[in-house]
């Protein structure tokens, strides 16, 4: 794996919560762990189903899609519980994709926390469907397209100061500080 | 001067001409010209006269502000004619600000753009203010609050690969990425 590698990071900015309304998500397009070569953007509904879709299309009309070689995201979940679909994500964009997380998902909390939902056992379903998780230095992550030693060796490329990759890290930061006036530091 | 100064570089994102409305203005906080160690914004009006009082309040408001040293900024104008008065944001700020531009202005056609503006005078007053134009390098600035050698030792502390300086070629992508949905090149 190359040191000067293109890795798209994307996390989800500022949401009310139970607010219905469109959430920005931004792409980090990162050049290695250090350069910020671009950034995109798009809106998803909040707790809606869309998540995966408007993902697909963001990286496949990307001017930077001939470049990208893999896809972080900062979990399964964008826009409270509008659920990713990495398996469908990677299919769709010919793209690894890295889900990663900070802590180990609690699934009786997530769960519970879907209660309220009529499509509670599809948004599970796709919650499942991302498969095993693994842990990583101080990170878990779960992947499609790519297998468990690759993905380490991308997550050793991509870290730098923080325990969180770059790629998710600079993303994070965008997302929040453009739709919170000021970033926050937890990813 | 430190290499891991911290550095807020600023810039505006897309907006429609002469559509009345609030664009977005980004701040990326730099540590040195590698690290992304934070995002700040605020909105201001299309072709209105208060981006200089949003910048000081974004600034003061700020939870990076005591870490600060230096301002950079894109341009003398945001979000169309919006102009910046720096030495009233250095002064507000207690930090020196620097303003860097690509090409020298042609104030003749400045003057002619301005032409619809009934407080077309106090525009150009302020663009008046803002003081001599130096060039270093490939670029030209102008600087409130700090000295020519200074200023030009802040640029080369802030070059990278590109030849603007990291904090607002980083801005820049972030305010066009997260409002026109990808980054534009060009600063």
């Amino acid at each position: 794996m190359k040191d000067e590698i293109r890795v798209l990071g994307v996390d989800d900015g500022y949401f009310l919560k139970n607010k219905k309304g469109k959430v920005l998500v931004v792409g980090a397009v990162m050049r290695g762990n250090r350069e910020l070569e671009g950034v995109i953007s798009c809106f998803v509904e909040n707790d809606g189903m869309d998540a995966t879709e408007k993902l697909i299309r963001m990286v496949n009309r990307s001017k930077h899609r001939g470049q990208l070689r893999y896809i972080m995201t900062n979990g399964l979940t964008l826009a409270g519980f509008n659920v990713l679909d990495i398996r469908e994500l990677s299919k769709k964009t010919r793209l690894p994709v890295l889900s990663v997380i900070r802590r180990k998902p609690d699934f009786k909390s997530i769960t519970e926390a879907l209660g309220h939902f009529a499509d509670k056992r599809t948004r599970l379903a796709l919650l499942d469907k991302a498969g095993d998780i693994y842990s990583h230095k101080r990170i878990y992550f779960q992947a499609a397209g790519l297998r468990q030693s690759e993905a380490k060796e991308l997550i050793d490329k991509m870290l730098w100061k923080s325990h969180i990759p770059e790629p998710i890290r600079v993303a994070h930061l965008i997302a929040s500080g453009v739709t919170y006036g000021e970033s926050t530091k937890r990813v």
